[in-house]
């Protein structure tokens, strides 16, 4: 095998999962209303991209991303790979993200984890993850594309559902996507043990 | 390799994880009151067995004691054995039981499942899913007993916190076992696709 285009000879742009996955999906099944119209096929804008983490992200603010939704800490391009490494073994794991091709950075996050269960018939839950955009391009549908694109992913890998917990202002955003508040039965709790760093 | 216990020749009594991981919990760190004290080593009764699923246990009711607490469908051995066989491959499901040895039927059971993150320097958080205790055991601690296994199973291996959803009848019970609603960050929503089988 010869260099990659990026000249690392890392496997860089190795993916987490098929990107493929994500040019087939149909975002007219989603309840939510983009003006103009997008989707992850067609971003609107010939310098943006949807698509799988891959493993050279760590050079293109991935982490930095991530930090403007919560602490990170300081992960090294070592520990960032052995996740890379770790998600894709496991299986279940779809980081995807929008990327500024103009500036080779990340702008936009969002995960779905796929849960396996025994229960309705041996089924598969999704989880929505982790989702940011980077502050400075946000009110610009970027929240609903992500959001939408892994939403859609969920349905296209089999889960028959999924879910998130989130604070009470992004309620009426995730509503606006097609998700509800069963009531009687939705109540996010947690145990904490640490503090995370 | 000779036969096993059980004669059955499919290695019966493989465990979904390590069962001596339930033997080291620490009861005395979790805020719940157990009248009499019991732990996952020390269940109250020489009877119940507190252990991790095994592939045998198709045979001892597990999805019966699962459709207490929804919809399981028409599992036959063989999914079952695919489901189990792909939970141990991906890592991170802590499926946990009670069992009376009496009659050999499962009798409770809750599920950790572990999900790895990038956030918080590259963090485990794990999840209480699928808890259930068989209605003619109830009311015995065993619900406490096996919640209170799963959630000192997460925090020794390594999460950083334990999440769950619940009906609003179930706030009070998981607060006596440490759980919290989080004051403007407790909202779980859902996107359904399908009706479960
Ligand atoms: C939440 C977030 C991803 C939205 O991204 P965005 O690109 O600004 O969102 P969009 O441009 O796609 O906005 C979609 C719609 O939701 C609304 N919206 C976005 N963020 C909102 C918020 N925090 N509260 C209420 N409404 C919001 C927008 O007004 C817009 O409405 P419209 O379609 O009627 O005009 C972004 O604000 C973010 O990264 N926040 C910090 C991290 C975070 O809180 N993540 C979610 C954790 S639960
Ligand atoms: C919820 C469940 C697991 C509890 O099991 P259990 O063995 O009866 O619980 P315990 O005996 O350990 O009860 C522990 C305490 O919680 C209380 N409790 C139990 N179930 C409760 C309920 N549904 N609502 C309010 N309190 C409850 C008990 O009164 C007891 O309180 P105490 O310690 O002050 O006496 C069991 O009722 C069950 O399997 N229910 C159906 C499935 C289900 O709803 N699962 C949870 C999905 S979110």
């Amino acid at each position: 095998m010869g260099m990659d285009r990026n000249g690392s000879g890392a496997k860089p742009s190795e993916y987490l999962y098929p990107p493929e996955l994500l040019q087939r999906l149909d975002f007219s099944k989603s309840p939510a209303t983009f003006k103009p119209k997008i989707s992850a096929a067609q971003p609107g804008e010939d310098w943006m991209v949807v698509r799988p983490l891959q493993r050279s992200d760590y050079d293109k603010g991935f982490l930095q991303l991530l930090s403007q939704l919560t602490s990170v800490g300081n992960v090294s391009q070592k520990q960032f790979d052995e996740r890379f490494t770790q998600m894709k073994q496991s299986g279940g794991y779809y980081v995807t993200v929008i990327e500024d091709t103009r500036i080779a950075k990340l702008i936009g996050a969002a995960t779905l984890t796929v849960e396996q269960k025994f229960i309705h018939n041996c089924s598969l839950r999704g989880r929505l993850e982790d989702v940011v955009v980077n502050d400075t391009y946000r009110g610009k549908q970027l929240g609903k594309l992500i959001v939408v694109t892994v939403s859609l992913l969920a349905q296209e890998v089999g889960c028959y559902k999924m879910s998130l917990d989130c604070k009470d202002k992004l309620i009426k955003f995730y509503e606006t996507l097609g998700y509800k508040l069963e009531p009687g039965n939705s109540n996010a709790m947690n145990m904490r043990f640490d503090d995370p760093s």
